[in-house]
């Protein structure tokens, strides 16, 4: 049977590596390799050096960014062998992962990326969906292999998966600021956030910020950290560069980074992203509630 | 059995009088007076001049702003009774709503503020969702005759109803432009928005627009006129004078208004609000699609 | 000769008065009345009860905002004359103030707005320019008065005046943060902000802010308290007027509010209004220099 | 006596080599070379081939964007001698030319980026203003060269010609829109802008769009051409450029790229720069004059 490996063992990553190992036997490697070591005792897995990965026919990543991904790609180059796919499941960014694709594909493997959404209890209950960007024989080739996913979608070329992921959290990001806006002066002049929030989610302002994120994180004062808000502006980032790409008038969404931006600024990274309500509250003198 | 009469017979109020008009004695009143007859005729209605509409328990309006509202208000003033009810189901705006249940209160008549949402498609199936501002009371007393309503929230004191209406509307405003601009890069880069809807509407980005709107109107190309972009602005211009009723920062919904004021300066009043998006599309060189 | 009053012996109020103090027989009033007697005693003016300014010819005043000077009208309603000029230097607003006049107009009192630029120190060198809004033959009537102006400029009617101050105003807020965020962005790249400027005030970029403001105050760390930033936030609401006056799409200015907001709530109204790029500085993690 | 060369002869680079031609030995290039050939009759230079300027101790460019200066730099590589100095006057980009810098000195020439200000006026009356970028013995070896500038001002390390010269044009774009954005309230509100104009230009508000740009160019309609709408966009992406480097909060100026987009997609890039003022214009119903 066919091998596989996944590098990177993060929040996302250990999780999804899970699922992997119980379908595939499953190579893997983390940058600290006791974590690799406790995936192999945890979950079955085999942990390996990084030229160890080689081997596998299907090579998964889940890194910080391209940067990290391309540089893991570069020491591995030597070893690896063509046929073999590149399945990133990094938050990365469309243009640096095309330079990536091309610098595989001399070595004769192919490079799609593949980022996913559904958070940390997605990846732990193999629910996630994966945007994948690359020809349509490789997204064929690899679907068979993708155990952490619930939904695939075929999104476009190369990058495009990762165009799609950051132009997605850009979405977030303005659905939840703009709501906070609403409801901080809604609340100021009375009206309970609550219900404020049982009208729109009946009506046409609603989205998932309204709908689940509000409600469940902000109303109760929880602001549990699965997302942090230095990630957010680190996908803005990205989400900014496809932007670029086109330079039609973003007005909107190049105003939601740099509110974002001061947010980070003042709230650290590693605030989760929905506390960036925070600072229009504190902006406000009132809670959102 | 108590009487109720309905003032201002558009495409909203005349089915919403009929849904009353099946379960209460309604008296119906329009500046066009033939529009009155033919509910009367259609729907067993009682076609009335102004002043005989004062002999209802409980008066509706639904006019095209505050301003008819309170110009009706003070040509009945000499007629109205105390005890009387006065529901606005107006897209109005608060403070002048205010103003208003003064000036009634001095005679007796209690107001409240009563916007709806849900589109001619709700009125006709009578399953609006009615956000009420006023006194508890005065709320307990009224819902009985809400005939039109599926749900009906009580936000807070008089104004609350449609200050919650003008966020709601201000958001479905941010959240579609938003998703418009990020669709179009996308778009241009090769990913059919269909796919990237897929994604998103699985994801965290999701919202009305992008789960209903935008598949349905903008994909399709139908743009139905269902609310026009003029009266959308009307009430982004509503939501700024709730925002101004606090001051607190609020960068996005102010550059949401001034963005659907050029689509209305470039596509006229009359389009539908969707069509925004044929702004984005003309400066991005692209059809969302 | 005729007598004058001045009414508001603040920062700016109090040396016009004593301009004015030296070619006419000056009464002038301040809430706390301490500060008249000083006045009376420095300048050679008369300290008088309020009612007492009724006896003027022209009656000046320098107040916080429009709302104060409709208070004091109102007071000394019962005791105007006809045929008197009230000449109003508040940085006040347009439609408080085309009310306040329609309201004197009833006792024969003509009003006209007078805000002035060129500082605490133009009022101390009576170098001040006064923008006049109101009918032409009041505004001829005015001008021998105006004893503390260097420059008198007619800029319409009632209420032009402080729509003119009010948008000068935000365009110096505007010209003053962007310069800042510029500065800033080239600081952090190795770019000495002195050298930036040098060029910058030689090119077509330049403003008041680059020229005069950001060398002399913010360069040199001085940061002089002479414009509290409160008060600017306040001018910037009143330009926001000016636009929904008319309400065409106004993006940049709309902005310029917004965070102008946001350094008040991160800084206090106290601090100067210069000291707004501060909030840059810290976000930007260098000072500008 | 040192021979100096200068490629791309357009409407700045045509009159500055005119000017070093009176003082040195000067080869033109051009690509199209007809326009070389009417500089060497008209200015006593001498056009020759591409390869032909090589011999020259300081080469010149001054091409539409950094990526024709790379190019041409890439062609002349071979030809190139160590110790030439390469100052390039183009409105180039900061990052592009730091990796140019770097490729020429592997052939020993020394890259200085040395944009310029004073527009065509200032180009044939050899009243430039230079911002160099580069080190300080390179800097001192050139500015004898300068023909053409009346203020040089060393402002950093290469690149950081680029980066001021992209910020004072984004200065400039930003305070002439919002320039434009207060006068039309006013004009709509009465007021003329001639008037309003007088009071701000002796007040804080004023800017060099204010004291020229608007007073010659709008209010007179005349809207000469001479700095394309296209071109201050493309500064405007540089600018953008910049402030990526930094990533501060830039809300501001961020804006003013988008808005500027849409005029050019609307205008068009051949429009004038201070034609953007008639989006404005159109978009709130009046002129500003």
């Amino acid at each position: 049977m066919e091998k596989v490996a996944f590098l990177g063992l993060g929040a996302m990553g250990y999780p999804m590596a899970a699922h992997l190992a119980k379908r595939f036997p499953t190579l893997v490697w983390n940058r600290t390799f006791a974590k690799a070591l406790r995936h192999q005792e945890e979950h079955g897995s085999k942990a390996v050096p990084l030229e160890g990965v080689a081997e596998a026919e299907v090579i998964f990543t889940c890194l910080p960014t391209t940067k990290e991904v391309a540089e893991v790609a570069e020491a591995l180059l030597p070893h690896l062998r063509p046929g073999t796919y590149w399945v990133d499941a990094t938050s990365g960014e469309p243009e640096g992962s095309r330079l990536l694709a091309e610098r595989l594909l001399e070595r004769g493997v192919v490079y799609l990326d593949a980022p996913v959404s559904g958070g940390t209890l997605g990846a732990e209950r193999g629910t996630l969906t994966v945007m994948l960007g690359g020809p349509e024989a490789a997204v064929e080739a690899v679907k068979p292999y993708l155990a952490y996913a619930k939904k695939v979608v075929h999104v476009g070329p190369v990058g495009a998966g990762h165009a799609v992921k950051a132009i997605n959290n850009a979405l977030l990001a303005v659905n939840l600021w703009a709501a906070g806006e609403g409801l901080l002066a809604l609340v100021r002049q009375g009206v309970a956030a609550e219900k404020a929030l049982e009208v729109i989610n009946a009506s046409s302002g609603r989205s998932n910020a309204t709908e689940n994120l509000i409600p469940e994180r902000v109303l109760t004062r929880a602001f549990p950290k699965t997302f942090a808000l230095g990630l957010l502006v680190k996908d803005l980032g990205i989400a900014m560069g496809v932007l670029d790409g086109e330079k039609a008038p973003s007005p909107l969404l190049r105003l939601t980074r740099e509110v974002y931006e001061m947010a980070r600024r003042e709230l650290g990274p590693e605030a989760d992203h929905v506390e960036a309500l925070k600072l229009l509250e504190r902006w406000g003198g009132v809670e959102i509630r």
